[in-house]
Parts: C-alpha cells; sequence; structure tokens
C-alpha cells in the first residue's frame, strides 16, 4: 500500500528564560507532543486531555487556529494575543512559541538510543483527603473523589468503585485515587503515591524480556528474561504460523504459552524488586505482529500467506489480564501498534527508542534476524520494509551452525596463518553462530580465499594467495570447507546461504534509498538492533555488504532497542502519541511484488570488492 | 442536597407533512433527544454520535449555536440557513425546527404506560460483503471492515479481533459486524442480522423478573420470573445491609445469589425463547441502589446509615459477566443511575416508563413497598423523595399477615353485616396481604368501626354503629381485633403499623407538594407502581389517605414500571440519555433531616374524615 508520506513543518520553541529550540515534526501534531517529543517541558497535570489547562503557550508568529477547549481556558483578549493550550494546538505550518516557565520541575529519564524522556506515565496516583458525607451533601463517593481531581476527565471501572466506600471509610476520607490514562481502577487507603510500577515486556520469536520500572522516579528496578517457550513449535515466526494452521488446538496453546512466559517473568522481577503484583497497574509490549497476535489469542493464519493481512495494527483499550498477566486487577496492557505482517511492534518501538523520527540525518536501521526489518530515513521521510533473511543468523541450514549460546564461535579473525576465535563462555567451540558466521565469511572475503562470487577458492590457487591457511581449505563429501577448529568448519553451501541472507537485506535497503532518491554513501549512521545485531562486528557487517560500505565508526549496536521501547511507552503517555505518529510517517514499502526485486537481489549476492 | 431544578424550553417540531408538535424539554438538552423522546422520528444511523450526518434539521425560529461538527455535514449557506445536525444541536432557548421527510421508516415499539419508544438500540448488527486483501491492498482485516462501517465511530474490543481473520476467511468475506453502542463486540460469518436479543431485569428485593427481547422488532419474547434468592438474608434491604455488616463474606455470598439468580433467568428465557445465550448482546437493569450496588460487589454499608451515601450514581462501561451473566462474551451491562440512597434506579427506570418527565399534568408516582418511593411533577419541575414505611405492605409485623402467595386475602369487602374477602388462589384464607390490609383497615374505616384516630370501637359503641358486625370485634390476649375469617383478624395494633406506613407516605407527598406550592387536589393523576401498587384498590388507598383524595378514575395502577424501563433502556439509546437527563431533571429532596417532618407526620397519622 502506498501512502503519501506526512508532511512536516518547523516549530521554534521558545522556553522561558532558555534559547530556543527549532524541530521538525508531522504536521497536524500538536504544540504539546511536539515538545514532548524533544524534552521540551511544558506544565500539565492531564496528559494532554484539555482538561488541566496548565499546557499554555503563547504563538508569537505563525498561525494555530483556537479549538474548541482554548475559550474555558483563555479570555478574548488573551486568545487574541496568541495563547492556547499547547496540546490542543496543531502545529499545520511553521509556527514560533513561546512556553511560560514551569510550574513544577518535570521528571525525565533517559531511555532508548540517548532519548530523554518526560516522565508523564499513562499510571498517576493522587493521595488526596476528602471530606464525609453529611445529610446536607449527600454527593456518592465517587463525585467526592471526582471532584477533587477536576483537572481530569476521569471514569471509574468496577473494581475501584468496590473498592471505594470501604478505602474511604477505613482511612479517615484519606485516599490514593490510581488512574490508567482516564479509568479510575483502584482507590487505596491512605497515600501509596510512591507505590506505582510497570513492567515492560519485549517478546521476541527467540528471548523474551521483563523490565519492572518504576513509574514515579523512571528507573528500571528488575530486569528477568527467558527463552520463549514456544520454541517447540518451531524456532522462526512461518513455522509457528504453521503449527496453528495444521493443529486447530495449537494457538490456543501457543497463546497459553506466551501467557505463562509473561506470568512468570513479572513474578520473578516482582520478586527481586520486591514489589507486590497488584502495585504494578500497567504493561506495555513490543513484539512483532506474529508474536502480538499470538499473545492476544488472534489467529495469525492470514500473517503467513499472501497477501499477508494483520488483524489490526493496533489492539487499544487491552488489559494485563488478555495477556494472562495477573497484576492489578485493572492494570492495562499497552501494545505497541505495527506498520505491516512484517514490520510489527518491535520495529516501531525500535524506531521510537531510536528516534528515528526526530534526527535529521540520514539514518539505517536494520535489525538483522531470520525476518530482517529495515527501516530508513532521510531526515523528512521514513521508509520501512521488511525482507526474509532466512535462518542462517540463527545458526540453522548452517552445517556446524548452532545459536549463540556456550560453546559457540561468536567472533573469527583471520590472519595470514592463523585463525583466532572468541568462543561464548569460554569453553571449547562446538559451533559457529551468527556473528561467528559473518566474521568467518568476512575474514575469508578479506584473506582472498573466497571471491566476490562467494566460491571458496581452489587449493592450488589458494596455496599461492594464503599458503598459511590453504590446509585448512578441504574437501568433506562433495562439499569445499574451510577449518575454523577441530571437526569445525565452514562449507561452500554455509556461504551460499549466508549469500542469500545478505543479498536479502542489501536489497531490502538499496531499494528504500532508491526510494528516497539518496545513495548508500548518504547514509550517516547505521543503528543495527535486535539482540543478534549487538554481536554482529561492524567491520565483517561492511566488508560482506550487509550494511552500506560506511565508515565504521558510523555503525552503531542500538541493543533492545524494542525493550526499550517499551519503557518509554509505560513512561511517557507522550512517547506512545510519538509511536502512533509514525504509523502515519513511516511509508511501508512491500519487496514481494516489485518486478525489480529479483535483478536487484542477484546483483546483491556477490560480495563487495 | 439541594440543587436548582434545570430549566425547560419550548421546541416546536414541524415534520414534513405531518402537523407541528411543540414539547418541553430541559435547556441543553440535543433536538435530535428532544425529538426521539416525543416520538418524533430524525433520521440517524449512528445513534446520536455526530458521526453519521443523516439526523439534518432546520432551526426555522429561535438561536442554535453551530456545533463543531456542523461544517462537517453543511456549507456555509446551509448553516446560515438554519440547518443543523440535530444530535450536536442544544435546545438553550424556545426553537422551531423543521424536520425533512425521513429516508427510513423508524420502528417503534409501545412499552411503558403507553410510551411509544423508536428503536434505536445500542446492539446493531451490519452484514456488510468485504473485499480481499492484496499485495496492493494490505489494509488490515479490522481496517477494511471499518471502510465500510463509516458512518461510526467503532472500537474492536478483544473478542471481536479474535474472530474476525476466522469470520472473514470463512464466508467468502461476508460477514455481520455486531455492534454494542460504539464497540464492535464480534464479527459473525455470513448474514445473522435478524438475530439480536437483549434481556431486562427488574432486579427486585423480593422478586426478580426477566424478559427477553428481539431487538430487532422490539416484541418481548420471553418472561421469567423468581424470588430474589437473598431471601434468607433478610426481607428488605436495610436487614440485607446489616447482614453485610455483621459478616464479612455477606456481601460475596449476596452477590453470588443474585448473579446467579439473574444467570437462571437467562437460561430460562432463552429456553423459552429458542435463543442462544451468545445471541444476546446487552442487558438491562433497573433495581434499588441496594440492589444494584449488591449486584455489581460494592459494599452497600454506607446507604443504610446515615447519611445514606452511595458509592456512585452510575454504573457506566459494565459487563453482563460483571453481574456474572453468561452471555455474548462482548455483552454489556446496562443499569439505571439513582438519584439517591432509597430512590434507585429502579424508580428512574419507573419515571421513564410512567413519562415522568413529558407530560404537562400535576402527577404523583407512588411506588408502595418497605420503602416507599415519591415523585411529584407539576409537570415542569420533578421532585422525588423516599418514606420509610416500614414492613407492613409485606404483611410482616402484622399478627396475621403474609406475603402476598396462595391463600393470602388479597380483597376485603365489608357489608352492613357481611364481610367479602378475595383470597389469592381460590384456596381456604390463610392469611392477609398487603393489599387485603389495605382494604380491611379502609372498609373498617367506612363502616365506621374504625374512628379517625384509628382506633377500633368499644363493643358497646359498635353494636349501635353496625350491629350485623360488632360480633366480630373481639379481644384476643390484650388486643382488640376484627375478626374476618376463621382465626384470621386485623388486630389494633396492625391498624397502628398501618397508620405509621401510610403516615410516612402521605407525609412524603405532601411535602412535595408543599416544595412545588401545589395542593394535593391539584394533582391529576397518581400513577401506584410496583407490583404491590398494582394490586392496590385505588378506592381503599383513597380512603385511608395513602394517596391524595383525588377521583378514583385519576389512580392509575402503572404495573411493573421498572421493568418497563428496562425494556426501553435495550430498545433505546435515546431513552437512555432521558433516564440520565432526569438524574439533573428530579431534585432529591432529603426528608430524614426536616426539621418539619415530625409534626406533618403526626398530623398524617389519622384517617381523612
Amino acid at each position: 500500500m502506498t501512502e503519501p508520506v506526512a508532511e512536516r513543518v518547523l516549530v521554534s520553541f521558545e522556553p522561558d528564560g532558555a534559547p530556543a529550540r527549532q524541530v521538525r515534526v508531522p504536521a497536524g501534531v500538536t504544540l504539546f507532543d511536539a515538545a514532548s517529543w524533544n524534552g521540551i517541558a511544558v506544565d500539565s497535570t492531564c496528559g494532554g486531555h484539555g482538561t488541566c489547562r496548565k499546557c499554555v503557550v503563547r504563538v508569537v508568529e505563525g498561525d494555530v487556529p483556537v479549538s474548541r477547549l482554548d475559550p474555558r481556558a483563555f479570555g478574548a483578549d488573551e486568545l487574541r494575543a496568541g495563547w492556547r493550550l499547547a496540546c490542543m494546538a496543531p502545529a499545520r505550518a511553521d509556527v514560533r512559541v513561546a512556553v511560560p516557565p514551569l510550574v513544577t520541575r518535570p521528571k525525565a529519564a533517559t531511555v532508548g538510543v540517548g532519548r530523554q524522556v518526560i516522565l508523564r506515565p499513562a499510571v498517576q496516583k493522587r493521595c488526596v483527603q476528602l471530606t464525609e458525607a453529611t445529610l446536607a451533601d449527600q454527593r456518592t463517593d465517587l463525585e467526592r473523589l471526582l471532584a477533587v481531581l477536576d483537572d481530569l476527565e476521569v471514569r471509574a471501572d468496577l473494581h475501584a468503585l468496590r473498592n471505594l466506600p470501604r478505602a474511604l471509610r477505613s482511612a479517615d476520607h484519606r485516599v490514593t485515587a490510581v488512574l490508567v490514562d482516564d479509568v479510575l481502577v483502584d482507590v487505596e487507603p491512605g497515600d501509596t503515591s510512591d507505590r506505582r510500577f510497570g513492567v515492560a515486556f519485549d517478546l521476541g520469536t527467540t528471548t523474551v524480556v521483563a523490565t519492572l520500572l518504576d513509574l514515579g522516579t523512571g528507573t528500571p528496578v528488575a530486569v528477568s528474561s527467558m527463552l520463549n517457550p514456544q520454541q517447540p513449535f518451531g524456532g522462526d515466526v512461518i513455522t509457528r504460523i504453521s503449527a496453528t494452521m495444521m493443529d486447530p488446538d495449537a494457538l490456543g496453546r501457543l497463546t497459553a504459552l506466551a501467557h505463562s512466559c509473561l506470568d512468570q517473568l513479572v513474578g520473578e522481577v516482582c520478586a527481586t524488586g520486591e514489589v507486590r503484583r497488584h502495585e504494578v497497574y500497567e504493561i506495555a509490549l513490543a513484539g512483532n505482529a506474529t508474536m502480538t497476535h499470538i499473545a492476544l489469542g488472534i489467529d495469525p493464519e492470514p500473517l503467513g500467506v499472501a497477501p499477508f493481512v494483520m488483524a489490526s495494527r493496533s489492539f487499544d483499550g487491552m488489559r494485563a489480564a488478555d495477556l494472562g498477566v495477573a497484576v492489578h486487577p485493572g492494570a492495562a496492557a499497552y501494545a505497541f501498534p505495527a506498520l505491516g505482517a512484517y514490520v510489527g511492534g518491535d520495529i516501531v518501538a525500535g524506531a521510537l527508542a531510536s528516534g528515528m523520527d526526530r534526527d535529521k540525518r540520514v539514518r539505517l536501521f536494520v535489525d538483522v534476524g531470520t525476518n530482517c526489518e529495515i527501516v530508513l530515513s532521510d531526515g523528512d521521510r521514513i521508509l520501512a520494509t521488511a525482507a526474509p533473511a532466512g535462518p542462517a543468523f540463527e545458526g540453522a541450514q548452517i552445517r556446524c551452525g548452532m545459536r549463540a549460546a556456550p560453546g559457540a564461535i561468536e567472533s573469527v579473525k583471520i590472519s595470514d596463518d592463523d585463525v583466532a576465535l572468541q568462543v561464548i563462555g569460554d569453553v571449547a567451540p562446538v559451533g559457529l553462530c551468527g556473528s561467528g558466521l559473518v566474521d568467518a565469511v568476512a575474514a575469508l572475503v578479506q584473506a582472498g580465499l573466497l571471491d566476490a562470487s562467494g566460491r571458496l577458492l581452489a587449493a592450488d590457487v589458494a596455496a599461492t594467495v594464503a599458503p598459511g591457511l590453504a590446509g585448512r581449505l578441504r574437501q568433506v563429501g562433495q562439499e569445499r570447507v574451510f577449518v575454523l577448529h577441530g571437526d569445525i568448519y565452514l562449507s561452500q553451501r554455509d556461504v551460499r546461504e549466508l549469500q542469500f541472507a545478505k543479498a536479502a537485506i542489501a536489497t531490502g535497503w538499496r531499494l528504500l534509498a532508491g526510494e528516497l532518491g539518496i545513495e548508500p554513501a548518504d547514509i550517516q549512521q547505521v543503528l543495527l538492533a535486535g539482540s543478534f545485531g549487538s554481536y554482529l562486528s561492524p567491520t565483517s557487517a561492511v566488508r560482506i555488504g550487509l550494511v552500506p560500505g560506511v565508515p565504521v565508526t558510523r555503525i552503531v549496536s542500538a541493543g533492545n532497542v524494542a525493550g526499550e521501547g517499551a519503557k518509554m511507552a509505560l513512561l511517557s503517555l507522550r512517547e506512545r502519541a510519538a509511536a502512533q505518529a509514525l504509523l502515519e510517517e513511516v511509508r511501508y514499502v512491500e519487496l514481494s511484488d516489485r518486478p525489480d526485486f529479483n535483478d536487484r537481489f542477484i546483483d546483491e549476492l556477490s560480495f563487495p570488492t
């Protein structure tokens, strides 16, 4: 589906007593979001719903229409002078905005790739002292409570109503209201306002990571991870989707496994962090489309067959209980929305954590894996696609391949006459994992033992090119191999597998660059994301042509950006709005129906010379 | 709490090709609601959310502001000519409105006290044919569905998303969307649009009634009732509240009993009506505040002790599952909001079904029971109060009292020398129920055997006043009694009990009349509501002074108006809006802290002479 990329406008913020800052945001974004996304603090207690009337700014230059809520906050003279509620003011054209001094100093936390996030979690606590009812003032318990939360528009859920009468009367009417966005989910006796937590999940096909966050301070309290227990149904998303197609019970079992996995991790982080489960009021989840569909119990079959259709991009109004997670009964669940069946919520979370939407540089984001997701931004426009790299990076289909586990060769360096290996866990090598595979191939290209077409040299030629290594070139069965250590070798067919994988990825970013009209050399930063991306040697990645041939200092290992994005979503409603805006901003490019794909792919099979 | 009663405005509707009609509504009500509440049809498919843009009307006289959605529906010339979306147009002053001819003929049903309800249930079904996705059109299943529901603003719940992919692909993309208000709760393969049902509950302290409604036609399909199984915890709300105060487990058990009762009735009406449980997409419930709180699992204790405070007036966003009712998993539950701890949702439902808010006559609504609720309208203003009548009408505290069950004397007529009894079930009389008690006392007053102060005459005096009956005046223990049949009698103390009950009620309506500045003789209609009210003899009620001394033709037995109100809520979102508006319109008058209450009460103890 080809959609026009959202236009951007320039907003110049002039905070009181601080230097002005210019930011570019998609046209139509509110001034409040534009400020928040760029770390410029604007007062607010309601979180951008237009109810607290605290996010006042003055439009100094440019035209911002008066919203329907502005007249409640400002007189006619003030409106004429440009005063607006920032959360209701869309930036439709370039605009200059004065920001008054802050009433409260906002807290912030550093998350993601150096992202400064102003804390405004969906989960809020307010400790309030209410007056007792009398025959002359028979307002209901709820009316009494909402009257003191008059900067918010709140609706109460049943759990909160059930606890409200006793909480009030057991604590001399001093209670703490627990709000998740605009829902009152509980009323706790006394002051519990320093206890509010959330759990951020990175729900990977291979590994699942949970981080317990203190939502008051933004600090992580505990982290835990485990292998995704759905592994017996297949190592990648396609095999798991296939399982649901062949066995009508498989979806239910996969969903139950996802739930028990998430719930077990919550138990672990709560135990480590000394936090009770009911003090966790929200969870956030970043996963690919298949993992997210399955975790919510939604049939993933249409994701696995052309034309690759999701049930939905977004999953709003979900609860932690819908994901099988036993925390506070009113806890909400935020799941990152997806751009496409193969550019899922994990990539949107990663793009958010990497600031793909607010950096003027030309940046390439690559999450390397069985399915490789690629995002390219020229500072204005953002494109995304998915490349089916196959399982080579997971060590599958590789003769001596294995996962990145103890005994896996994770790094290979080849000198004139020796091969230096780095093995996970400092044990004897057992096999070759993805990063070792890339290193080995890159080193053989460098040593000249592998030609540009990916063919291992014949023994006689090798003896002249690299006499100290030629002895490692042997024949195993029908195949030429290069021996790394003992009986661990790299075979000709392994090289072919890697060529296919890297060609798919390189075709992806080359086609995106073509769409944007830029050359690979224009790329100013390459972000390698995902757990595999973090281990990959930038030098090797460049050498085999997996990433563009830019100086290695411009290649950054971004780490687990999906998990970082999930944390950001818990810490800030504004960052969630930014994630939602990414759905509009990023244009998804489907490669599978492009007529030029095959030609480009064949071109990319060779190694750079 | 004393609040100003909402001001009313006059709206004159001029439907195309039909005579004009004037209606009076509270200021601020939308033109769409004003029309709907008075049976004047205006086109609409979205149900008043401003999204379908079909409810166009033209303001001919008077000023109605342009809403924020009007410019989406009309050009500047049309706006100047007075065109407005009726659902977004508040009537703030008298106004004259032209209604264009209808595009679709709305269905209507007669419910309540002769109320014509235009069908617009929250539950909607739409059968739609979608196109299949292609690589060139990878819109998600949900996007594809919502695109053809573009007159609505819909959010999908998880259950609907779980069913969506398979429903589409199992039925050649021809599916039926099931909507409850603005939530997509299911997507069913094929065309199921003629199957949509709801269950209306009258959740009484004594009896619970369920009516299964066909929401497409407005017709009742089946009715079932049972005694409230909470009876072992006490016969009235106060004893049940006391139970929760004495035993920490009682609330849980009472709630579970309410749930199993509602669920059993659903099973019965579904079996009778040949409707599957999952074809029931919404339930509505009218109950007093205590029954509603307990059914939702909310502590009722503060309702039972001064200052009589509810947890909340309204319970929005509830689901059938929250009331323990197993119907469609996405089914919503609507509970009538309450005016006060003792003027609950049952009375709001009853006032709605009786049209207390849209009748120009001076009308008195009395729901006679242990707690007696009284509503008085002078055609403009509406007041309500509760009178603690005590258990006399239930037959409790009455020597030979019993419930209205087989064997109960329900009617008593006394002639010069005989007593004629009507007994429930045509069996030998066993005791006296409430209506029989009222009849007996009224008849003795009429016969002159009971004086105005409520004293049974001495035997010698009686022999001269009514020689044919004097022999029935006997002494039982310390007490004077009047024998009705065999060993069934009415005692002096029974008379006192009834005097207390009727004095409480009469004090209630007299004080309300005083507040409105009207005389009881001005009352043009008296509605006797509730199951007890239906059996009460109007003549007897007037004779003992339970209701004002108006001609008996003006006294109407309104029947189970609470249940009728619950049906109306299922059949029309507009009627729900009217119920909500009643909360603003009706002023609740608390009697328990009035300094003049005791004086008035003592005045009312006597029988009219």
